[in-house]
């Protein structure tokens, strides 16, 4: 079943004759579409596929004969609304309230409008067996990556460095960073979104390292946590805990299982050791096509853990002004527990 | 007066009390604020700017003194919702459907909000002397990546292979691409938003290249084509052609010129000589802190130039299946004229 199919699913169930989908990622994983103006309306009549004279030739090849592609004019409201008939849902957590009313104004009497964000998100959150090839193929050549970039040392180099070189060794084995590499050192590991700066790594320092590589438009992410020599107990103490919690996690990880209840695994352990305020994140998120999607591991998640989810599991914890740790695998939830993609060694790692 | 002075007379202009400002970007415009959740409330009677834990220390660095810096939750709206009063403009061009639904659900009876979009961008389009300074840096930068991928030829490369070098080099000199360089050789030139692909340069080519820097966080946008071997009368005449569309447009450049007429100067030329419908975009826009941003030279622009603006011009010719010219400089509009910052040569270079 195509992913249209499996939408008009979706779209049956909320009582809608059509679904505009106008968020790019979400037209690109519709229709495999990639340019930067296209959108697409998809019911029981029909899938049209919309985009502007700059895109025709980049359409032809990328959107699927499924689709019927009108020619449209740069500002593609218009024509879309012009095929709007019934009860039309739109993304409502991506479209803007100024895109709502110039579609308000322009649909015919027999249109209504009715928010319906995040249909197409909850097919994506369950990946197909290519897109988690690709999410491997990227997890692995980020792995790859970490190792090239621990042969290469850390200690005497800045933050900024490390964190360059290996966005340069991703683009040279033929992926994209899928965000800037975090990398971290010392008290600059206690700050959840730290950008590298300046900051020359010391020794006997741990080192927050986080990073990944997209391809083909899927992502990875993964964390590990590194020391420039033998740390102190204080230190040894917090990497042990933090790893126990995230063996926690993924031992909690499984078909059914809901986002708060994996979260909570990992947590509670966190806090039984009087570390819960320097927690401060969720335990984990969904990846693909973005970095950060569905479902989510978290105290405020309502989301059940699905075959096919990608999720992060990746716990941590700040002491403020001294250091972090957090240790982050990303896993496919399979019938049976789950397949780890991440395949840097978790125990801790003592570097040069 | 700082740019929150500034936008504050604009709030007044519109009536207003307080302006919510949503959109990342505009939020670093006037705040200083590079992390990716941040907002500012701003009114008379205070500037509030909130982001979360993750980036208060990020905050405490970038965010000047006259900002109110309160402690906020990762979801920012019931903090910010709090501290709304009177007639509160949002910014309806970025703001969601659905944040406008949960702000609306979660402010006080005594708060009317009112769309009140592209404020903001009113004031950016209008640039302070050291966002033109960094602008012209960055678009020297750009200028040295031309030279630099000149030097090494272009016949015998792929497209993808001199694009990817050069954001390489870019990078290398301390930037970032302002965008993925377009490289697009022969019958590729004439696809307005080609991707640079697989395909070898040839001898007696036209390759149009479009390239930019962003320098912290100003962008630079220029084009060029260039050609592998002396091209035929028809490439050669197409290219005079634009070229003295180009300088054209240039010189209809001034304060107090409508974008329409400019484009206007720069079109009539081209239709004249019968290419009217090969020019199927507007003849430029502004750029700042995004690639595109205002005032639009354009058939359907309502901008009228004001000094301190920063335009690309931008006319091109493409002929479906054969080939492209475009030729872009980049321009700061002054009391007297304007301001050049693109620095490669315009007469047409043959490249090895």
């Amino acid at each position: 079943m195509s992913r249209a199919d499996r939408l008009l699913a979706l779209i049956g169930e909320r009582e809608l004759d059509q679904l505009f989908v106008s968020d790019l990622t979400n037209v690109r994983y519709l229709s495999g579409f990639t340019g930067t103006n296209g959108a697409c309306l998809v019911g029981r009549e029909g899938r049209i596929f919309f985009t502007d004279f700059r895109y025709t030739e980049r359409a032809e090849h990328e959107v699927g004969e499924e689709w019927e592609r009108p020619e449209a004019e740069r500002e593609l409201v218009p024509q879309i609304a012009a095929r709007m008939s019934g009860r039309v849902g739109f993304e409502d957590s991506k479209l803007s309230v100024r895109q709502l009313a110039r579609l308000e104004a322009a649909v015919g009497e027999d249109v209504d409008l009715l928010p319906a964000g995040d249909l197409v998100e909850r097919l994506r959150a369950v990946k197909e067996p290519e897109e988690i090839e690709l999410m491997a193929a990227a997890s692995e050549l980020a792995d790859d990556v970490f190792r090239w970039a621990l042969e290469r040392g850390l200690e005497g180099r800045t933050e900024r460095e490390v964190a360059r070189t290996c966005e340069a060794r991703i683009r040279e084995l033929g992926a994209e960073p899928s965000f800037p590499p975090i990398v971290a050192a010392g008290e600059n590991g206690a700050l959840p979104h730290a950008e590298p700066g300046e900051r020359e790594i010391g020794s006997g320092e741990l080192v927050v390292f986080d990073m990944g590589a997209e391809l083909d438009g899927y992502c990875s992410d993964g964390t590990r946590t590194f020391a420039t020599a033998e740390p102190d107990d204080e230190a040894r103490e917090v990497y042990d805990l933090v790893l126990a919690a995230q063996l926690a996690g993924l031992s909690a990880v499984r078909v059914g299982a809901s986002g708060k209840e994996v979260d909570a695994v990992a947590r509670e352990m966190i806090d039984e050791a009087g570390h819960g305020d320097h927690f401060g994140h969720g335990l984990g998120h969904g990846v693909g096509l973005e970095v950060h999607e569905g479902p989510r591991l978290a105290t405020t998640s309502e989301d059940e853990l699905r075959g096919g989810n990608v999720v992060t599991v990746e716990p941590g914890i700040y002491l403020p002004g001294r250091f972090g740790v957090r240790i982050e695998d990303l896993v496919v939830i399979e019938a049976a527990g789950y397949r780890n993609l991440s395949g840097t060694p978790k125990e801790l790692t003592v570097v040069d």
